[in-house]
């Protein structure tokens, strides 16, 4: 049987490439979704099998609804991820020139990776936060209005636009992470490599030096640290979650030693997965 | 002669009710500018003594843009801070209806902050973002759409729109945390209690267990960490600059021996600034 894996729609996003990138040419059906928390909502609900949704830019830093989503909302696995390049272009209906725009819609991540240019070329212009860039640009493609969408090329042949401005994001190295969430760690998408990454949730207790003494329960264990990423933890300014990502499989020994080392200075800790890692 | 302080304006953001709070009854002349890199620009060019800016809200997290903007663009100080809770109101013109809204206009940040909310009771109107939320107040005011703004009470009397729904934040405890940039360290709004309080831009080379060893400086010197921050350092994923704040003076000594003994796990260290930290 088809699986299917849900992914921030509508067709044409970049979360689609990073989708189709994954999969291969394995049989999954890929399902658009409107926004991240209905992909979420989806796999939580076993509507699908897996998700895909972007967590991190290069450039922009974390998605934090991402993040939240995951720390506050749903309690889901991430079982995979792609980094991904980024392009943003700036897309129009045929005819419409540069001089005319009225509004730029796109999703507020491109808006910001764009954010110079747009302040260059449309300093007194209305900016439309959407739900993707494909929806920004099927928005574009429908309206009579001289607007423009920032998007990938795949949007503006899916829907009918043309390209005005080619590479538009400020920085040139532009990329973006995408992970695939599922209910069960077993649910993930099928990878040969096994899995030598984990991330993990760490609520720390409120004490000088508990940071200190959770990366020094990773450093006796030898284990190397991919990321570190600090969240309010919507208890007011000064209290923060991490998110950490480590080399090695939860279920390795010296991973669990660390685990184990961790109890006696975090509120909790929660594994969200061990998966491949993109490189 | 009265000093003059630029602030993320129109009037009546959240920025000018930090301002206004932080100078208390001194002598400050308060200037509006149109956006967070014109508040940098603005100090940068010494047309005004200071700025204040938002760095940090409690639900949403960093604003990445004055981050970026701190860690790349401008070589400014921090020279104090202050936190404002924040509550986030729907406004509208008298006599607008809830059921006609056609548009929501805010700073993405508030659109963040009131999410839930807007995908409840707004799940297909359109979200604009604007450089301010007095800025969306003031755009609401003046059009004859009926279109609603999301910001303060200040921003309701300042322009003359009602109060349609109050307090829309999807959580309780939403708190921003504001800070002063200065050109020279010196050129601080002035506060009684002694600098206190230091944040530090650390770009640590890239080898395993950097960061447990820079934060082995601040432990083996006894110095508390009150925050840590990773951004993406804009050469690809898996590269991070680190924003630290911690307590006590640049100047101390146990500050000091910390900041000698990063030199040799990092690439660079910039001092952003010894002040005197809200709480």
């Amino acid at each position: 049987m088809t699986k299917t894996l849900a992914y921030l729609g509508p067709e044409a996003t970049f979360c689609e490439q990073a989708a189709r990138s994954y999969i291969c040419n394995e049989l999954w059906e890929l399902l658009p979704y409107p926004s991240i928390e209905a992909v979420f909502s989806a796999v939580h609900q076993e509507k699908v099998d897996s998700g895909m949704v972007p967590i991190e830019n290069s450039c922009e830093g974390s998605v934090n609804q991402t993040l939240d989503l995951l720390a506050y909302d749903y309690d889901l696995k991430i079982s995979g991820e792609i980094v991904l390049p980024v392009k943003q272009n700036l897309l129009a209906r045929p005819g419409v020139r540069i001089e005319e725009i009225s509004q730029v819609l796109s999703h507020s991540q491109a808006l910001s990776q764009c954010r110079k240019y747009l302040s260059n070329y449309f300093p007194e212009i209305k900016l439309i936060d959407m739900n993707s860039t494909a929806q920004a640009a099927q928005t574009v493609a429908k309206s009579y209005e001289p607007w423009a969408a920032i998007g990938t090329t795949e949007a503006a042949l899916s829907y009918g636009l043309i390209i005005l401005s080619p590479e538009i994001q400020d920085r040139v190295n532009n990329e973006t992470r995408f992970i695939t969430l599922s209910k069960e760690t077993t649910t993930c998408v099928s990878r040969d490599a096994p899995p030598q990454k984990t991330s993990l949730l760490i609520n720390l207790l409120n004490k000088p030096g508990a940071l200190f003494k959770a990366l020094e329960q990773f450093y006796l264990n030898d284990i190397n640290l991919n990321k570190i990423e600090s969240r309010p933890s919507q208890t007011g300014i000064g209290n923060y979650l991490f998110f950490i990502d480590i080399e090695g499989n939860y279920m390795d020994p010296p991973v669990r030693r660390a685990l184990n080392g961790l109890q006696i200075i975090a509120h909790n800790v929660r594994i969200l997965g061990s998966y491949t890692g993109a490189r």
